[in-house]
């Protein structure tokens, strides 16, 4: 990632290395790599390639995001606007999608298409966001197709690229992207419930972030169902400017419902579900590892 | 254009087509078709189809430019930060951008090359213009590197696109890029002297907008080489903020010196030096609008 985030202007490269050198779980380049060695390929500088790629547009799509949600901390660092300013963060934040883009396109163009997708279905998940913050009326199916435009068409994208590539066949390059797909909806349902219940030293951002910003997450959905604590939780999350103490409460009344529970439930459910789509992927040591990953996402206390 | 910028969200659909509906001189995709059709291609829908794609993708590029300038007014109408929000025209920008590169991808996956190029470009001249805000002593060449980066090579990818999908030889794909890359400095100085002296009437913003945020244009540059105003201006010039009535003052100034004189010189010789690249272009009445929209760029006042 780094050789590939080189521009004329020094400070535009350093700002990229910054987003890029901090860490994160990278597991979309993860199931690149996996998808592309479950599928029978066997040149490993192809899918870290486009599994580079992948990662910067995901870390281009968080510059963004972190200026929409006027966010601070990110993997226990600045955020970039609020390192450098927010001027140079969106335009980094464009140089480094279109960084990811001509990497795809170095590799094959077919693979543009999947990015190209994914791309699209972030910024509607991203508005759809926007548009229910603080509107206690969100249903789940609500939530679901946010995640899946913000979360999961990336990580669908990242195994169809790495499918794709090795030569797979249709049905594996559609069956390894269901998996992808669901894999990604259960990371972001695990993400929402850290948020709640992390802990900050493991997950690097301080808890009820996103109830401060009044994001409809599925653990605020099922909490604001509850019979007992509902009505409250409604009343806080309807509120379009939240103190922190009264954060503090709400995350008190979410433990109280059975929300954090129903929400990893849904997580395994749809873990075991994407694990059944691997079905007609060959055995091997790859496979294994995708069902490892699988397992980690919603393990994870990060 | 309109047919393009479709989305599931009914707000982010109205976002685009605010952006795209507010007119605009349409240059690039005029330098695609006309490009397409003096190489000889013979179906209108290609070029057009690839032009909305650039005007597009620019588009895009004057939203966030106007987030990152707090630009208020652009086309004599409200910026769309403003409009709506900053964080749903962020996101919006970035949707654009997929939605151009999706149309370029779905016409042929080697033109995607060109405007991945020119976005980057985009971006690296917008960070080198933001490093030399207030900075008096950014030069000539300082401002050709910009303008290359932020204009020019999107004219250059317009043409090339045209040219190759035309079936074009390599010759006349290189030449006709080199034609249209200069045209875009040349149209870019213009604009700069605009500011300066355009009419708001017919340019849709204020005078002296440029010189408010600092930005290092060509007859900011000359204005301060000049040898009895030179030193005021370079003084108003690095405030690092300055009062509309010094903008008046400045702009005042800068009339008093040969330097929009100069920029004109300039561009037409940039003009001059582009129409010449298009001698290997055979003969034709596509030929004589390129030559005509060459002229135009030199001759506005919008």
């Amino acid at each position: 990632m780094a050789e590939s985030l080189v521009f004329g202007n020094r400070e535009l490269t350093e700002m990229c290395r910054y987003v890029v050198s901090s860490g994160g779980k990278r597991l979309r380049p993860a199931l690149c790599i996996l998808s592309y060695r479950a599928c029978g390929g066997e040149d490993p500088s192809i899918p870290v390639k486009i599994g580079s790629a992948f990662e910067i547009v995901h870390s281009a799509s968080l510059i963004h995001d972190d200026i929409n949600d006027q966010g601070e901390i990110r993997r226990g660092r600045k955020t970039l606007h609020k390192e450098y300013t927010l001027t140079k963060a969106i335009v980094a934040g464009d140089c480094m999608f279109t960084v990811g883009f001509r990497l795809l396109a170095s590799v094959k163009s077919k693979i543009v298409g999947y990015i190209v997708e994914a791309s699209g279905a972030m910024g509607e998940g991203e508005f759809v966001q926007k548009d229910n913050e603080h509107f206690s009326k969100v249903t789940e199916e609500d939530y679901m197709h946010i995640i899946s435009g913000k979360t999961a068409k990336l990580f669908e994208a990242c195994a169809k690229s790495g499918s794709y590539m090795a030569g797979g066949t249709e049905e594996e390059v559609e069956t390894i992207g269901r998996f992808a797909h669901d894999l990604g909806l259960a990371f972001q349902i695990v993400d929402d419930a850290l948020d709640v219940t992390g802990d900050p030293h493991n997950t690097g951002k301080a808890v009820g972030t996103d109830l401060l910003e009044g994001k409809p997450t599925l653990p605020v959905i099922y909490a604001m169902q509850d019979e007992v604590h509902g009505a409250e939780i409604r009343e806080l999350f309807e509120r379009p400017f939240i103190e922190r103490e009264d954060v503090v409460k709400t995350l008190n009344l979410i433990s109280r419902t059975d929300s954090i529970k129903r929400c990893m439930d849904k997580a395994r459910e749809l873990v075991e579900g994407a694990l059944s789509y691997l079905g007609p992927i060959p055995e091997s040591r790859y496979k294994e590892s995708l069902k490892s990953l699988a397992r980690f996402v919603v393990d994870r206390d990060r």
